[in-house]
C-alpha cells in the first residue's frame, strides 16, 4: 500500500488486514493514555480544499495519537485562489518534507492526480462525488463489530446491506459498494430515479426505487444492515428532488420503516444527519443506530491507514 | 469536579484549591522549558461556535503545556450550518475519543446542555450572556496576587470590588459576581440604567448608576479593585447607549477617575479594550492596570482547571 | 540576534552562520524521524494578520521539528477587528507566555513596531511591501546549493543575480537586494518603469527595463541566477500594468528567454507562480527551476532562525 485513493485499491486480504489493524488501534481509545509511538517524527498534512470539520479532526486525532506532527492546511481561499495550479500547490506542500498528504477536494479525480505528482503517501479524504475510502473502511469496521461483537468482528461474506438515498452524488455510496463487494457482502442501492446513477447497471449490486420492499426483505431478501445517506440540501434546487416532505415520505427512515427491520439490524449514517429528512429521530436515537460507533471507528481506521502507509509494517506493536 | 460550567459550581474550598493549583502552574511559565507531563495522551478539543482568538489560544497553550493533544474545531460554518443539531455535533466530536471539551457558544445555556449529553469533561469558555467561569477564576487569581503578592496571594474576604459597564450582556460580570461572593468579597456593580439587568435586586451585590460615588468610596466605602467591562460596539445601535462620547464621559475610567482610586487599587479589564471608550489609555497603561497579568493568569488558571478535571488529582506534582 | 526583522539585521558573518545552521538542519529532512529536541517546552506563535498558507505552514513545521509548541493565531477578523490596538493585541498574545512571535502583517513597518513593544523574539514573516527576511535567507540558501552543491555551498561573492518583476511592491525583492549585497553578490533589478521604486537610485544595485539585455548578459555581464517575482493580479487594476499579455511578453520568462541563460543558471520564484504570466511552464518545469528547492530550504532556514533566536546557541547539536 503506497496510497489509499479508492476502495478499489484494497483487495480482500489488504482490506481485512487494515480492519484488523484498526481493531488493535481501537484498544488505544479505551486507555487513559491514548498515545502510541510509531509515527514520531513523521509529518502528516491535512490538505483540505473543501471544509470538513469532522473528517479533518478525525485524521488529526489519528495522526496525533500515533505521535505524528499534523499540520492543517486549508486550501480554500489560500494560494489556490491566487491562481496557483493544483499541481504546484501539491508539490509545494510536499516539498516542505511531508510523509503523508490527506486530501479532500471538491473535484472528482483531483486526489488521484495529486498522487501521481507527489512522492509521499496520499490518502483520499473525499474527492467530489467520486470516493471516500476511509469512510467505507469505517463503515465496514462498524458493520463487522455490530454484526459480530467487540473482539469478535463478523465476517461480512453473504451479508446484505441496503444503501439508501442520493447515490448519484455520493462518494460514500460509491466507496461502500466497492469495499462491501470486496468483502463478500451483497449490496442493494435504493434511490429515487433522479438520484440513481446512469451507469448503475454495471455496478455490482441490486437497485430499487422501493424502500419498503427492500427493508421488509420482499425485494431481495432480508437486509442485515441499512446505510442512510445524507441529503445535501444544496441539491434540492437542482430538480433532483420534488421537495423535502416528499423525500422524507418516500425515502426517509421513519419509525414505521424502522419496524420493518429486525431488532438487531444496525442503521448507519455518515453524518451530519438531517433529522426528519433522510432519518427520523426515532431511528437516529434507537439502539440500532450505529452513528456514533462510526465516528469512533473513524479514528481507529484512520490510525490503521496512516500506520500501514507510513510505518511500513504489517504487524502492529501496541 | 466533573465539569466547569458556571462559577456557581465552585464552592469556596474548590475555588481556592483551583487557585492554589494555578499558583503552582504559574511557576512553569517562568521556566525555560514550559512543559509538564500529566495530561500526556489526553485529548482536549476546543469546540468554538463563536470566534475568540484569545480564549481559544489560552486554552490551547494550557493544554499543550500539560502535554495534552489539543484539537481546534471551529464550528462556525462547519457541520452546524449543514443542519446538524447541537446535540449531534457535540456527540460526534466527543465520540472521536475526547477527554475534555472546551466550548464557546453564542447561546446562553448551550454549554450546560452539551454537558448533559456527553460523557467527557466540559469547560464553559463563554456561553452567550450567561457565564465565563475561567474568566472569573483568572480575575480572582489576579486580584489575589495584586492585593497580596507573588507567592503570597491575598485572601479576598471582605474586599470590595467594583464591576463597571454593560452588566446586562456580560458573562464576565455574571461569573465574577458569583465567584467573588463565594470567596467572601463584596461586589458593587455600576451601570447605566439601560444596562443594569432587570433581576439585579436578587443579585448578591450593591448596585449604582454613579461611578464617581462608587470609585471615591462615598457610595459603599473604599473599593479595593475596579473591573471595567468591554463595551460591545455592536450593541451601540440597540438603544442601550446614548452615544460613545456620553458613555465615555459617564462610565469610562478617565484619568480623573483613576485619581479617585488609591495608588494600589488594581484596574482589571477582560480585553480586548476599547481605549478611549470604557477605559482611558492613562488607566490602561498605568501601573495599576492588571490587564496583562490577567492574560498571563488565564493560562495558569486553565492549566489548573484542565489538570483537576482530567488528572483526577488534588495534589499537583510539578 | 534577538529578532529577525529585516535582512539588514544580518551582517555577513551572522548571515553565513544562519545559512550554515540551516545546512545542518536540512540533514534532518532526509531522516525518517524528523524531530530534534532543542526547543522542547518553548512556545512559538504564528501571528498572521494576513493569510499565507505556505509561510505559516513552513514556520509551523520548522517549529514542530524542533519540538516547540506552535500555536496559530489568525488575527484577521479576530480581536483586531473588535477595535483593539495593534500594541494591545501583540502584548496580549505574548503575555500568555510566548518565546517567539512570527508575524505577518499587511502594513509595512508593523512588525518592527511589535518588536519594540514585546519582550520575546520576533520574526518578520512579511510586512506590507517592506521586508520578508526569511525568504531572502531561503533564496540565498538555495543559490548557494545550486551554484555550489549539496554539502558544498557556493560562496555568493561576485555572483550576479537578476531580480525581475514588480519591484515596487515586493518585500521579497527588498530583502533579497539587501541580503545578496551583504553576501557579496551583484544584483540587477529588472522592472517596467511603473513598477520600479522611486528611490531606486540609492539602492545598491543596477537597474534595467530591458529583460533580454540583462538575461543575455549584454547589459551588465552574464547572470548567475534569475529570480522571477510574482505578479499580484490585484495590482492589475491599479494602472501599473498595461495588461497581462503585454506583461508576459515584455517581462515573462518565456522559453525563448530561458534559452538566453546558461544551462546551469538557476531560476527562482517565491511562489505561488502565475504560469504563463511572469513565468512560462517551460521555465517552471525545467531542470533549472529551483522553485521546490526554495520551498524545502524554507523549512531548514526557519528551523535555523528559530533555533538561533531561542536556543541561544551558535553550535548546533543534531
Amino acid at each position: 500500500m503506497r496510497h489509499l485513493l479508492s476502495a478499489a485499491d484494497l483487495d480482500r486480504d489488504t482490506a481485512l488486514a487494515v480492519l484488523d489493524t484498526a481493531e488493535r488501534m481501537a484498544a488505544v481509545q479505551t486507555r487513559e493514555v491514548k498515545k502510541l509511538p510509531p509515527l514520531r517524527g513523521r509529518t502528516v498534512v491535512n490538505l483540505f480544499f473543501e471544509d470538513s470539520t469532522r473528517t479533518r479532526s478525525s485524521f488529526e486525532i489519528a495522526g496525533k495519537w500515533l505521535s505524528a506532527d499534523v499540520i492543517n492546511v486549508s486550501a480554500k481561499g489560500s494560494s489556490v485562489s491566487k491562481g496557483e495550479s493544483l499541481r504546484d500547490t501539491a508539490l509545494t506542500v510536499t516539498a516542505m518534507g511531508v510523509d503523508a498528504l490527506v486530501v479532500r477536494h471538491p473535484a472528482s479525480g483531483a486526489v488521484d492526480r495529486i498522487a501521481g505528482w507527489v512522492d509521499c503517501a496520499v490518502v483520499n479524504a473525499g474527492d467530489g462525488t467520486h470516493e471516500h475510502p476511509t469512510q467505507a473502511l469505517l463503515d465496514a469496521y462498524t458493520l463487522r463489530r455490530r454484526l459480530g461483537g467487540v473482539g469478535a468482528p463478523a465476517d461480512l461474506d453473504g451479508r446484505h446491506v441496503a444503501i439508501v438515498g442520493d447515490i448519484t452524488h455520493s462518494r460514500v455510496a460509491r466507496s461502500n459498494v466497492l469495499l462491501l463487494r470486496t468483502l463478500g457482502a451483497r449490496v442493494t442501492i435504493v434511490a429515487p430515479p433522479t438520484l440513481m446513477p446512469s451507469g448503475v447497471a454495471s455496478w455490482p449490486c441490486e437497485t430499487s426505487w422501493d424502500l419498503d420492499a427492500v427493508l421488509s426483505g420482499k425485494a431481495f431478501g432480508d437486509v442485515d444492515a441499512v446505510m442512510m445517506l445524507r441529503v445535501q440540501r444544496e441539491r434540492m434546487s437542482g430538480g433532483y428532488f420534488p421537495d423535502e416532505r416528499e423525500y422524507a415520505t418516500l425515502y426517509g427512515l421513519s419509525p414505521r420503516r424502522l419496524d420493518l427491520l429486525g431488532d438487531e439490524v444496525p442503521v448507519l449514517h455518515p453524518g451530519p444527519m438531517n433529522r426528519g429528512l433522510e432519518i427520523s429521530s426515532t431511528a437516529a436515537d434507537s439502539g440500532r443506530s450505529a452513528v456514533l460507533d462510526q465516528v469512533q471507528a473513524g479514528v481507529s481506521v484512520r490510525m490503521a491507514v496512516l500506520y500501514r502507509l507510513l510505518a511500513g509494517a504489517d504487524e502492529v506493536v501496541v
